[in-house]
């Protein structure tokens, strides 16, 4: 896979507003992938990669999606939920099968970067932050996970994923049940931690 | 089952708090029975019943879940949340065994009436509210929900199950997953209403 064959598709597929997001993604997911000791190659692809499939018509997302679900990769109740939840998992079936992404962590890291789920490795959770709190980013509560992005990965994801159903809750829209299982999950990690 | 003898035994078990509460629900329970035309004397008695073992010794709480769990009636996943959602499946064993109550409307009313759940009936969306809206109730966003409750049952249980659980992830607490469920299959019924 070559970076920039990427990053030209990226930033063809999608609106210039959105790819100066993606840029922003990269930053922070190298600022954080160094800050932690994860790998800043794979942290710098999956964010490159995360809104591949943002624009995609919502035909060509489902049948994409239709054929991840048949495969076990993704839940099929992500049918029932809101649209803007497709694109991740069709991005990460896309940048495998058109740039020959094979590395699991990183395909992980962009199915999940808008629903997140419960055992999220670090580059996943790296990627949910950075494209939660990137420079570009503007909005209540923002800044709150952003101070916490840098001391404690989990509490950022905890405060988030509130952050991000509370929003939800208060506009009565519908929730995906698996963002609240990485809520829950991440509570309890907090919960056994502190009784250790 | 004698009625009278049912309160009298909510009575000695409850704290004279929790007892004036429960006579609230009573009394909001019909009102919104008779609004509704449901059944008042299943109101009555779901109502009395909802919290008799509030305030049973946790161990007696889950002597009586494992069984209900292993019988099928109970998820096994209450287990890890919240023991506070504990007593509203076992009063409804516990009326059952006790009083010989049989109508599963109403054991339904008491099982779900902390936690809601998907395809609640009239009589289970009732008792839920007439909780949380009794008269003895003051908390930020009841009075919102005291409106709805008269104009439509399932808006105020979407509104109510949206505070509820905003206030619990305010306090980064765990969410019972099945509490979501209510709030998401009532949005879509919503839904699926304004489309017809």
């Amino acid at each position: 896979m070559k970076i920039d064959q990427l990053l030209n598709e990226v930033k063809n597929d999608l609106t210039e507003h959105r790819f100066r997001h993606t840029l922003g993604v990269k930053q922070t997911a190298l600022e954080l992938a160094k800050h932690y000791h994860v790998s800043p190659e794979q942290a710098e692809v999956a964010a490159i990669a995360h809104d591949i499939a943002k624009f995609w018509p919502e035909a060509r997302l489902k049948t994409v999606l239709t054929q991840e679900i048949t495969a076990g990769r993704v839940r099929s109740d992500i049918l029932q939920y809101n649209k803007e939840l497709w694109h991740a998992p069709v991005g990460a079936a896309w940048v495998n099968e058109r740039f020959g992404i094979r590395e699991e962590v990183i395909l992980d890291a962009v199915r999940y970067h808008t629903s997140a789920r419960t055992n999220m490795s670090a580059l996943e959770k790296i990627i949910w932050l950075a494209d939660y709190i990137e420079p570009n980013r503007n909005f209540p509560g923002v800044e709150t996970v952003r101070a916490l992005a840098f001391k404690d990965l989990d509490e950022a994801m905890i405060t988030g994923l509130a952050q991000t159903i509370q929003f939800l809750l208060s506009r009565r829209q519908l929730v995906y049940p698996l963002t609240l299982e990485a809520y829950n999950d991440l509570v309890k990690v907090r919960a056994q931690k502190a009784v250790r």
